[in-house]
């Protein structure tokens, strides 16, 4: 009994494992349609790559060619082995650690495919399906596309000016039983809200997650990038009881994929066999590139992305200030790529953003789509916008568009 | 109410999801134990690792130099995005296919961090706890280090020396009411036996698979490193009932984690949205990297490859035949790294290798260790050799010493 094409995939289609609909729609198609059909002239406020102008390819050529030439030199370099990474970068990162606050060797450091599998690893070692999560709302929509996988239940702690509400995530732990395995938590220039959580917010979060046997995943993508002055030390500083995500991916650029997590006592063997499992051992070509070019280049190279980001934030604010019609509101972010906005009553963004697009040329993300499910009604008015990628002129003049489609789309109502 | 900091990460270790265990101990381990204690002066035929001297370090340097001034030219070309990977890369890819009989498109592949991550994505996507899975006996321990992360129960495939027995695994599949949900072989040039299996035993097995509506998943490494003549086409060029996995680890070198599937239909875009999940997009320095260098080299690259390790296990039969005392009996690989040892009866391979490392200065990987719980009585005969690594008078001087140590072991017992 031989079984036909069409009919054999469709047997095994419906085979897959219980977790396969996490990998049937990515929120990202809908975006990248939105930026297809919109053409050429539409500014796009959407995505969180850094400014093309900040990518140092230069240095990173540099250091590409000394790499091979290292590989040449001793062809081990480039064999199989060392699942926890090349030594000497574990202890270069572990050095720049200290600028926020936290103490680490190179035995608490592991290098990643950028933090998003480092987000991922902590999961798959903590999750069974049912399992609880808590999450910002909103949050980082990558995160969430890793924890649907483990099938988990989301507790959606909201995020005001001062980023994770932990009054209120105390309050919503008490009226549980079972506690969540893990908080996951942007509290530095806050994705997509840009929202900074205070010290004193900090040391109650730790002590929260402490208090209830709570493991803090805690992304630190955009650290580097402050505007004003210093963010305040990162959770891990306070308490070990934090899972760090670091990345290079926003400070060099985002497909070098290099990332890192400084995991709890007792965790870091086991991540370093997790990554043997997934994926052997981490780039070492990468890995030695970022360690022939970081320690070089890297921090005065900071200097001037904090500049031009800075500047591209002002002409955002100034620019809402400017173009808002009354009823508009939005954050204000101290460093990092973004700034959240609170249509007035009565819109909705999800609605607004073809019309924004096809009639005005400018588009945005919908806030929904940083919650569970990308669907929550309560945030049907919030949208996010990134000033990474514009140079000034083009920040104004953008915002000068979403404000007409704000004001428009309030005409009609 | 503070918890202290080891009552915590008690706590929350015992709090890690169920898969966990398969995390917390890796073979690997020992075998690095055994590595480190042994001395330089043993000759260690362990690893699956390509010779250093056939890593073209000139050839990807010269692409990578290219590669960043692509990047220079055109930032956008390392941002975020196309988890579906560069197209002009899987363009090359599904061209080189066409050397293992198998017709694809861009569209059909999706390039991963060496074939280990389109293991583990496959594994994600059919996987559930409990359900089965079959495997050679023995087959690679990396794929065993997968499957074990998703709580499977294995159904082990013997192995002859014509690869899997598709009549064996026929009554073994008969025997049971729930069919397994995935077959991962390495029909060419098995890891660790060397073995290939012939066209019609691989027409059975996709015949079988597909009456049984099995998912094959095809581990295709050491294809292009054949001795005497080209091996029989791929599963996957039989029947699209299979996930065909590549990689550039043996023939480039291996960490510059460069691998690829070429997934049935109704699977490519699921597992391209598992890639963003997992780590967003493949890194797009390596895959430009390895575009510009493949058309440039490889090929002519592979004759030279082909010959080094065809001297390199002809030293390595004539050596077992010179060296092996009498009941010791060894595979004849085609192609690939590996020869599969049988040890005379009454002796047991993991027992003798601290023998054979303290006393005779050489060291192997027991056969055991290639099968589920890296432990099989039926195997603990076996062994597995590597002759990838070592010029021809180190084979030879190898053999001599594993000859004695056997003999020695023999005169013991």
């Amino acid at each position: 009994m031989t079984v036909g094409r069409e009919e054999l995939t469709g047997a095994l289609l419906a085979r897959l494992a219980r977790r396969s609909p996490a990998f049937q729609h990515s929120v990202w198609d809908a975006v990248d349609l939105l930026v297809a059909g919109a053409g050429p002239e539409t500014i796009f406020f959407g995505n969180g790559n850094p400014a093309p102008e900040r990518v140092p390819y230069e240095a990173m050529q540099r250091a590409s060619q000394r790499t091979w030439e290292q590989i040449g030199e001793l062809p081990k370099r480039i064999e199989y082995g060392e699942p926890e990474g090349l030594p000497e970068l574990r202890d270069m990162i572990a050095e720049r650690m200290r600028a926020r606050g936290v103490t680490a060797t190179r035995d608490d450091i592991l290098p990643t495919t950028g933090s998003q599998q480092a987000i991922d690893f902590l999961a798959r070692l903590m999750l069974n399906p049912g399992d609880a999560v808590v999450v910002e709302g909103p949050t980082y929509l990558g995160a969430l596309q890793v924890f649907d996988a483990y099938e988990v239940e989301y507790i959606v702690a909201p995020v005001d000016d001062r980023g994770l509400d932990v009054d209120r995530l105390r309050a919503m732990l008490d009226a549980r039983t079972v506690m969540p395995k893990l908080i996951y938590t942007i509290p530095t220039f806050q994705n997509p809200t840009g929202v900074t959580m205070p010290l004193e917010r900090r040391k109650a979060l730790v002590e929260l997650a402490r208090e209830r046997e709570i493991l803090i995943v805690e992304d630190d993508p955009y650290c580097d990038l402050w505007f004003d002055e210093l963010p305040p030390p990162a959770l891990r500083s306070l308490d070990d009881n934090v899972a760090y995500c670091g990345t290079f991916s926003k400070t060099i650029a985002p497909s070098i994929r290099s990332g890192w997590v400084v995991a709890p006592t007792g965790f870091q063997k086991m991540l370093a066999i997790m990554k043997e499992v997934a994926d052997i051992n981490h780039d070492k070509v990468m890995m030695r590139t970022v360690l022939n070019a970081v320690p070089d280049f890297l921090d005065e190279h900071l200097v001037g992305s904090r500049e031009l980001y800075r500047v591209r934030r002002d002409a955002m604010l100034a620019g809402l200030e400017r173009h808002m019609p009354a009823g508009t509101s939005w954050s204000q972010p101290a460093g990092g790529f973004f700034v959240w906005v609170t249509l007035p009553e009565g819109l909705n963004a999800i609605e607004l953003l073809p019309f924004a697009v096809e009639r005005f040329g400018v588009a945005y993300l919908a806030g929904e789509w940083f919650y569970p499910g990308f669907s929550w009604p309560e945030a049907s008015r919030t949208l996010r916008l990134s000033y990474s990628k514009h140079p000034e002129a083009r920040i104004e003049e953008g915002m000068r568009r979403l404000g007409a489609a704000i004001s428009a789309a309030l005409e009609t109502r």
